[in-house]
């Protein structure tokens, strides 16, 4: 390995680590002391995970709880804890049985007492439950219509909350006068608390009024039962809820700025809300490269060039790899024949499209090195097939899966 | 217009001015006196244009020469030279005649004397003579040939350059013992000097090894009077070439940089040979300009982030619009709603694909505006329509032709 693929093996480890929930969930609950026994509520994919670190940190200062996630998510008991797995994406009845129970948790505190509400991506499916006279099924019903007239995720979630007991605020709602401390890992870009599960104590943005608005303008059939919920209003405020975003694509970002600068480059982040192609990506950092090799612009080497976010790929081919992987790859040529220099990619939940690769990494000396070894760059990128040539270049980057998802960072290293 | 959007247009004009062919010549001959008379020899589209500020600043320092350039963009007479007009893109045998022209002037020098070497966009088919034995006709057989097989650009050129008489470094070894002095207008990302023009006036890179390498490659066929002259080799090395490259994207970049300071933004280039996408080089600035906002990253505002290059569009609507407007359109839903905040782009010729417009500027209130209006940017974007939207929100950049080329510039601007 040479020595500056050494030091992007690093800048990657030093960045997941950050960002794993263990180490969100430490950082949010440094300093914090509670007066009485806290009730803890943890949902979402990682929320096994986050409910662990929480106990390490607060020992008994936790009096009871319950952490809901997905089926296999869950790695063994947690004292004062109850564990609950719920169907994902589709929320199913144990779901609905878990938020019943949160609910029953929260419902009986006083003013003195406080939830931690601790939130990963999942949520939204994992913690549902209708609001009493609709059911899953009706929620499923209005959803169809949404999306068979092209309604956007905005109009969909408008009418989701106002159908549910949890989302849009009223989890918080039901844990008052309790205060409400709540930490997010967050998988949304830009970081929407109210669409982060469906902004359960998050005050709602939207209105029985957006409501009517969006049923008349996709000439919706609402069932006669469902009307009256339809006009019953989420919370626009919430009293003692204080919400903590720890874990996110911003402190991936940060945490790789770090350690790029600990190993000597000056770090510059270029954006935390990267959206567009991967492909395109890769070659924006390839001639962000050549720029600093020819002027020392936008910064002067030893530099690292750092964007977060989460890249999309439109298929167009059948082979194998994700977005971190074909960003990365198609890099390459236009970093070829640049010393010292390299662009890598990966997710942080450590699986990379359908693939076992958290993502890839690529120099300046691989585009000729694939030649040698009569591999097509082009050829893998047409049938989006990324995976099979950076595994036979030894570039592909495997974390293993991580247990954490605040989506991806992109960084061109150049010594 | 808002103020933002002023400071976009004089920057605009600050940039395109200093990468005018007058600018770019007079900066290159500042400071420079001769001997004796000198010749003056000027190819390409814009030749005529930096003829004429050669005679400004030189008068009658010139002694003799000729411009060749294409029909109909010669603007009159000039003192002491010949002016010539011919086939672009397709070589014809005025073109012909010009070069035995230029030949003749240069080939009585001696080594006191010096040929000023003018070189624009176009230049490879407006400069041009075959090998006496070889004619326009086979080196368009061959090219044929190549074409059908996908012979990339590099290996056609290498044999057009075999069968040149000017082409691949000829042209100054004509004019030996005579120095030369080349001042370039580049048209090409990165400036490789023997792709510019076919590099006239700077040794060539291939052999006649790479040719014979070629040819069976693709199982040429070759007719038989043309391998002689295919195994006579270029130039490798010139004595007493000076070559300046004043006019191109990086000027370009520079000026923007230098403008923009001046107006109080600190200016950030990130690259000068952006390739890629279009709508994805605008998402990417947008991207960039929510962190600006968040962070204060990559650059606190007020600032000038600044991409120079030229993207391409992978037509899939049947709209009428260009690389620049369609970069300006797409970067409009990634900055709605920021304050102070807008993102220009245009092609320095002033002709943005094949319409009148340089290109298209937007602003943070841009895609509300549009929505009240009840125009689509999503639906422009999807048939490639990018000329009309912006037309009809006075979001054109209208510099009209510019008489240069030397590709693109994308900026945002926050304030």
């Amino acid at each position: 390995m040479s020595s500056i693929a050494h030091d992007a093996q690093k800048i990657v480890q030093d960045s997941i680590a950050a960002v794993l929930p263990d180490a969100a969930v430490r950082r949010a609950l440094e300093g914090h002391t509670f007066a009485r026994g806290v009730t803890l509520v943890a949902i979402g994919k990682a929320a096994w995970r986050m409910a662990k670190a929480a106990c390490d940190v607060l020992g008994d200062q936790i009096a009871r709880g319950i952490v809901i996630t997905k089926y296999g998510h869950s790695e063994g008991s947690l004292p004062a804890l109850e564990i609950m797995e719920a169907g994902h994406p589709v929320p199913d009845e144990n779901g609905i049985a878990a938020a019943h129970r949160a609910l029953d948790l929260v419902s009986a505190l006083g003013a003195e007492d406080t939830v931690i509400f601790l939130v990963s991506g999942g949520g939204s499916a994992l913690f549902e439950l209708p609001l009493p006279g609709a059911t899953l099924e009706d929620i499923a019903y209005l959803t169809r219509q949404l999306l068979a007239c092209g309604a956007d995720i905005t109009e969909i979630n408008a009418l989701r909350k106002h159908l549910s007991a949890v989302k849009g605020g009223r989890f918080a709602q039901a844990c008052a006068p309790a205060s409400v401390l709540s930490i997010i890992l967050s998988d949304v870009l830009g970081d929407p608390l109210d669409a982060i599960a469906s902004g359960p104590a998050v005050p709602d943005t939207t209105t029985c009024e957006d409501v009517a608005r969006i049923a008349a303008k996709y000439a919706l059939d609402v069932p006669e039962h469902l009307r009256p919920l339809l006009e019953r209003e989420t919370p626009k405020t919430l009293r003692g809820v204080t919400t903590l975003v720890t874990g996110n694509v911003t402190a991936l970002c940060d945490a790789a700025a770090k350690s790029a600068q600990a190993l000597g480059y000056t770090p510059l982040v270029l954006t935390t809300t990267l959206a567009c192609e991967a492909r395109e990506a890769g070659a924006m950092l390839s001639a962000i490269a050549r720029e600093i090799r020819r002027s020392g612009q936008p910064v002067a080497a030893p530099c690292a060039i750092i964007a977060g976010g989460e890249t999309v790929v439109h298929l167009r081919g059948k082979g194998k790899g994700g977005r971190n992987q074909e960003l990365a790859l198609a890099a390459a040529p236009g970093i070829a024949g640049l010393a010292e220099t390299c662009v890598f990619s990966l997710g942080s939940d450590g699986t990379d499209g359908p693939t076992d690769a958290a993502g890839g990494v690529v120099t300046g000396e691989f585009a000729d090195a694939c030649r040698t070894k009569g591999l097509s760059i082009d050829a893998a990128l047409a049938d989006n097939d990324a995976y099979p040539l950076l595994g036979a270049m030894d570039a592909l980057l495997m974390t293993g899966p991580t247990g954490t998802n605040v989506n991806d960072v992109s960084i061109l290293l150049c010594r």
